[in-house]
């Protein structure tokens, strides 16, 4: 399978997924919360259902790890990972800035994402060796020559656990040692945005495998990298903790700062 | 002065503010640190100067209290306050959910807002006696019959002073007493939101009479309310704490999950 028909299929998947989830936007999404307290509409499972629907039917001998169903094939060495809807919060306060996150891993690596905006008609997509596009034109993260003055996303202040809370700050300090403070909000749109050179760091925590897969090739075919806190690649056994760098050459800076040095 | 000649002017100000911004949202757009250390760029300035021209020459006799340029005629009845871009750090993200506020005030009172979204097309009006529309069409509030489940929005953790936090944490364990929690970012939009029945409660706290004087008539024209954190209606002399309510029956329940009562 050349990676050339994956992303053929990928923008399938996204264009499905975006069908099933423009509709219900502003409209009657019908949260509940599931068991783990996160928030599901009948949009989430109307795009993971008709992305499934695909892949069973052109890739029936790869596993699917889906946010809102669960997983099939776990043994398979390719995994496509969905999650119809990142920034479900976003999404049902009716702000464009969600996203559709499509990963293919491969022998637990992430070679293929997707970040999809189907409101606003954007779509990132990175592939191992193939680059980063934006809505079909090739996009590159930008240099930040110092962590003082970066720009930082992060979606939410919640997302640290207590221990936490002091490393992402020492960062907050750093970068800023004035104000203005961070960008809140935005879920997997920040990481887009940095692949796109609009920001410079996105620092979370307690990301799911669906939350980040998709991240990885966007970003890093862009020209940045992703990590863990300590500074790993991430891989489908990563612990959630999450760095994102426009600029790979920040990485012992940020590093730096999260431990106090 | 009739309200509609005021409201017709309010959507060419929003007109060419939009046509100053448009052009450098992703692109060159020059940020600077002001002396308070807040952000402006080439495009804060541009839109306000393409504002003020038109109220230099078709109200002559009316104030402007602007961002970036300051006040004029501060002594006459009628004030236009203006804020080219509210969540410029939003905007040299990338985001498109910044937005360009207009206000007029009647001896201190706001009587009518703009709240104008130039990269999506997205604008919302309200005026006194007139009600709020979004892009022309009438918009209400929901209601929300308790604070446990309400959706809450608040731009940023930082824009609480010390002493502010914990109430504002203690209006989240109301709403939230299990996750998910509230949704972060979106400066002005949050309140557009609400307007439009996406969101229950924004709260906020440091805001300048320019980022709150054009929300008052959004939201209350929708049928929703806006107040200090003590409950008192905004008017040019508010402290900056900032409640809106998509449903005025809350406000009670807020107020006291803030007195920790």
């Amino acid at each position: 399978m050349s990676i050339s028909n994956d992303i053929a299929l990928a923008n399938r998947l996204a264009d499905v997924a975006g069908a099933a989830i423009r509709p219900l936007f502003r409209g009657d999404w019908q949260a509940e919360q599931k068991e783990d307290n996160t928030a599901v509409t009948i949009a989430d499972r109307a795009a993971e259902e008709a992305m499934r629907a695909i892949l069973d039917s052109e890739r029936a001998a790869d596993g699917i790890i889906g946010e809102e169903y669960g997983s099939v094939r776990e043994g398979a060495a390719r995994q496509w990972v969905l999650d119809p809807i990142d920034g479900t919060q976003s999404f049902v306060a009716g702000r464009p800035i969600f996203g559709t996150l499509i990963a293919l891993l491969q022998d637990g690596w992430p070679v293929l994402g997707v970040i999809d905006q189907p409101i606003l008609g954007e779509r990132w997509i990175g592939a191992l060796g193939e680059g980063t596009t934006f809505n079909g034109r090739p996009v590159r993260t930008r240099a930040c020559s110092a962590l003082e003055g970066a720009s930082v996303a992060t979606t939410s202040p919640h997302c640290f656990a207590e221990a936490e809370v002091d490393a992402y700050l020492r960062v907050v300090a750093k970068a800023y040692p004035r104000r203005p403070f961070p960008v809140y909000g935005g879920d997997c749109y920040n990481y887009a945005l940095l692949a796109s050179g609009h920001l410079d760091l996105v620092i979370e925590s307690g990301l799911k495998l669906h939350d980040y897969a998709a991240l990885v090739p966007v970003v890093e075919g862009a020209g940045g990298m992703m990590s863990d806190w300590q500074g790993h690649p991430l891989d489908a056994g990563s612990d959630g903790s999450v760095l994102a760098l426009g600029d790979p050459a920040r990485l012992e800076d940020v590093l730096e700062a999260m431990a106090g040095a």
